[in-house]
């Protein structure tokens, strides 16, 4: 069983994930890279082989527009309660949650800049599925939906997908963003982000795309190259509550931003993570859900790492002008 | 000029570089990488085109153990009062400090791993004597040193060389070691970290090595495969105060660590960061300062980047084990 463990002297975890354990040799990186495989374990054709197919909620007659399975190499195991454990300084937490992959599309070569809008229409409809899906589970604090885009965004399998974790804690991203949000709205009686927006549509500068619905910005203090955040107009706290049309204008507005970034940046790797509120709590008036979308064309080093401060060479308004095309 | 910019909903900074402001052509990746430069900035005899030399204190006479020059493109200026402008949401600190490189050998091909110890005591004696110097800059509140090794740490040159930032913030990093040790040290009146050594001393499992004055730990919660922490066994919060002796143990230690890494993991890339309390509290009872070093063989990716947890494929243990040659 992998183990979540809580480092004492900062507000990190670790999931130890022992099922995936690397020895030295593993992980002493071959020079020039392994084989292509043939086989691709998403492509239709390909559930027939995997454990389990949790959505779509019929059985699969071998076509599907979106498919989700649990992991093959889950980082949390699915049966169990977390159980944890304290010795002196140091704390333990028995990695139990879910570990799910969303099979974006049937096609091998989809990508969300290629796609039709009604195509990532159908990976927003999974998403909300699986959310209120988790939602029922009490041993998880947390669900987490992230992708990972080209190889240099840890992508290890071309054929598009996305993953959901479910943990037994509230990661420290959302812990940090929680409390920011929350002493903000003792003060001001104001949901932060909802006060954001508006700031931020009244300057103009920093926002990419706007429908209806969603707003893109370039965040004022952007880590990275044409970061982005894609943000709901008016407040809500949770991907479950999304309405049909929401689901729509956010597949507008993602495509649209999709599209530009491959055609802009060569088609850059990226990570995008969904930030919503914890589980227990799925309706907040303190916190916003977004999505933040991080290209990978900078490094991480040593400073990053060490301070916790990002060098962007590339102004977040710049950005946002060359993503609008102007 | 660059500028810190706080993010408002996070305890993140960002450091909007304009000095290396990069373009849409400049980010997209070229396929198949660049032109190998035969001109090495950091070879002896270059030092006659850089800007300045900051270190040895004596004119060099081409002949230098460890020379220390202001970083090429400085991320922070080095005129200029660091003005903080607060508009609405949207603080902004001018990046005003300073950015220095250790070329830490003039040996072109140098590697920690290949270097004597008594040669890495004269790159701890320059840290020692640069944090020394920065100490008197009242603009400064914090100064990190840091080391890009290898190509999947960001290490742009292969001649080996150190950085160092001073910057007018303390980094989000520090402060959130500086809380959690506060804390503890309110409760109990004892040192966080100290205490965490005189338990993993008597656990014995998680300490790869050890002499009189430095201990290597594999945190219990590691990040990374094979991450390793240096700490002094005496209780000291900054770099300024350690003896010789202290640094040729230290040496000592280094030297061990790095040959092992090389051999038993084929040469990783890795970064190192030196944390140390803030430059205008260098006396802490409750700051402990360390050496962390994070070897690059693992993706960070969507969902590390999302939740502030990583996934770690090797138990600290082991990696204890495996270094310790056992």
């Amino acid at each position: 069983m992998a183990e979540l463990r809580k480092d004492p002297t900062t507000r990190r975890w670790a999931i130890i994930a022992t099922e995936r354990w690397k020895r030295p040799n593993d992980l002493a990186k071959k020079k020039g890279g392994g084989k292509k495989k043939k086989f691709c374990p998403f492509d239709e054709g390909s559930e027939e082989l995997a454990t389990a197919t949790v959505y779509p909620h019929f059985k699969h007659s071998g076509k599907w527009k979106v498919w989700v399975t649990p992991n093959k190499f889950p980082a949390l195991a699915y049966e169990g309660v977390p159980k944890t454990t304290i010795k002196g300084m140091f704390t333990t937490i028995e990695a139990v949650g879910g570990h799910e992959v969303f099979v974006d599309s049937a096609k091998h070569n989809a990508t969300l800049a290629n796609m039709k809008p009604v195509e990532i229409e159908a990976i927003l409809n999974a998403y909300r599925e699986r959310y209120k899906f988790w939602v029922m589970d009490d041993r998880v604090k947390y669900v987490l939906i992230f992708k990972n885009y080209g190889p240099d965004a840890g992508a290890s399998l071309v054929h598009p997908h996305s993953q959901l974790t479910a943990t037994p804690v509230v990661p420290p991203r959302v812990v940090e963003e929680m409390e920011k949000g929350e002493r903000y709205y003792k003060d001001r009686k104001r949901c932060i982000i909802c006060d954001l927006i508006r700031d931020e549509i009244a300057l103009g500068k920093r926002v990419a795309y706007m429908n209806d619905r969603f707003i893109v910005i370039c965040p004022f203090a952007s880590r990275f190259p044409f970061e982005t955040m894609i943000l709901p107009r008016e407040h809500s706290s949770n991907f479950m509550d999304v309405s049909d049309s929401d689901i729509e204008a956010l597949a507008d507005i993602m495509s649209k931003l999709f599209r530009r970034m491959k055609d802009l940046l060569n088609d850059p790797s990226f990570n995008y993570l969904v930030h919503v509120s914890p589980q227990y709590a799925p309706n907040l008036r303190f916190y916003h859900w977004h999505i933040e979308i991080i290209p990978r064309m900078t490094e991480v080093a040593g400073f990053e790492w060490g301070a916790g401060i990002y060098i962007n060479p590339t102004p977040p308004e710049e950005a946002a002008r060359e993503l609008k095309g102007e």
